[in-house]
């Protein structure tokens, strides 16, 4: 089986995404500023080998995210639903199924267990890549997340959300290595 | 004249301190974890050069902190004192002046600007190191501090103080080198 991994980028104090998110800010009011590594061109080397690591398909199996990260994101990610893999939404009401190319969505209105359970499933031997900021602290609450790939982006939010919140005290993490570029620090951990 | 210097060991969601700092507990209730890298015994070479940087007279000219910093840390500073020079304690208590060897702990009751000018007199052209998390966070809020240094910590501390609550939002921060431990990842910033 493979692991629950949430790859995010997070600012020096710790915010995954800024106040006010929305479909024009997906990242929220100044949360763009966490994705300038992903997005500017042209990119870092090193930079480009992590993008293209976390999401690779031949390493993600599956993605599970939240009903707002997908109603903000959907927009964004282009005709081929960028993820190429089968995707898991929570949410409370029910849809068929979106298919964009190679990626589906598919909506799961009995709660984040059976999601994740089923992106399991779907994933197989590969990863499940967690995406957007309540999803992911709600698993790692639970202890259900056993990577975290963080890219310590160099900018101070001073608001929105935070991927910590409310985890249990004194978790260890095992690091698995750092990867600095010219633009980012790539940190990633294994949870204990 | 020199930098206003944070320089502070961090856990990966965001603690500089653990909750219920006392003098048995100078970090906080598990905050202790957040100095294991600079205590261990035999120190990884990387950590070593980096904790002689932090506290090198010949970089550091004066220290900065608060009441609460001095009340729950002097024990542990050792009959030298530790800092090995000026160091300016912002309380409301008048007091004579401490001297511990080469240390010398003076009382400023007008203020930290007051304090903070008094510590950039007597560093001349060196740094001014800022302790404790209350008065770091307040003179980051108050756009004084040029640079900061995190000792990032591979542990979830879930509760204690936060270094950069309250920071103004959208600063970005210039990275000046990240070097790699086995046991931490020591990341250093110019505030712009």
């Amino acid at each position: 089986m493979g692991d629950v991994v949430v790859h995010m980028s997070m600012s020096v104090d710790g915010y995954v995404a800024g106040p006010d998110v929305s479909e024009e800010h997906p990242l929220g009011v100044g949360g763009e500023r966490l994705h300038e590594w992903m997005f500017v061109d042209p990119m870092d080397p090193t930079d480009a080998r992590v993008a293209a690591e976390a999401f690779s398909t031949e390493r993600v199996g599956a993605v599970l995210m939240g009903r707002t990260t997908l109603t903000v994101g959907l927009r964004w990610w282009g005709d081929d639903g960028t993820y190429r893999v089968p995707c898991f939404v929570v949410t409370h009401r029910p849809a068929e199924t979106l298919v964009k190319g190679p990626t589906s969505f598919a909506f799961v209105t009995d709660g984040l267990d059976s999601a994740l359970a089923q992106a399991r499933a779907a994933a197989g031997d590969r990863d499940v890549n967690v995406m957007g900021a309540a999803t992911a602290s709600q698993l790692l609450r639970a202890g259900q997340v056993d990577r975290v790939h963080l890219n310590l982006v160099p900018v101070l939010l001073g608001d929105g959300a935070r991927l910590f919140d409310g985890v249990p005290q004194g978790v260890d993490l095992e690091r698995t290595g750092t990867v600095t570029s010219s633009r980012a620090d790539h940190l990633t951990y294994r949870v204990g």
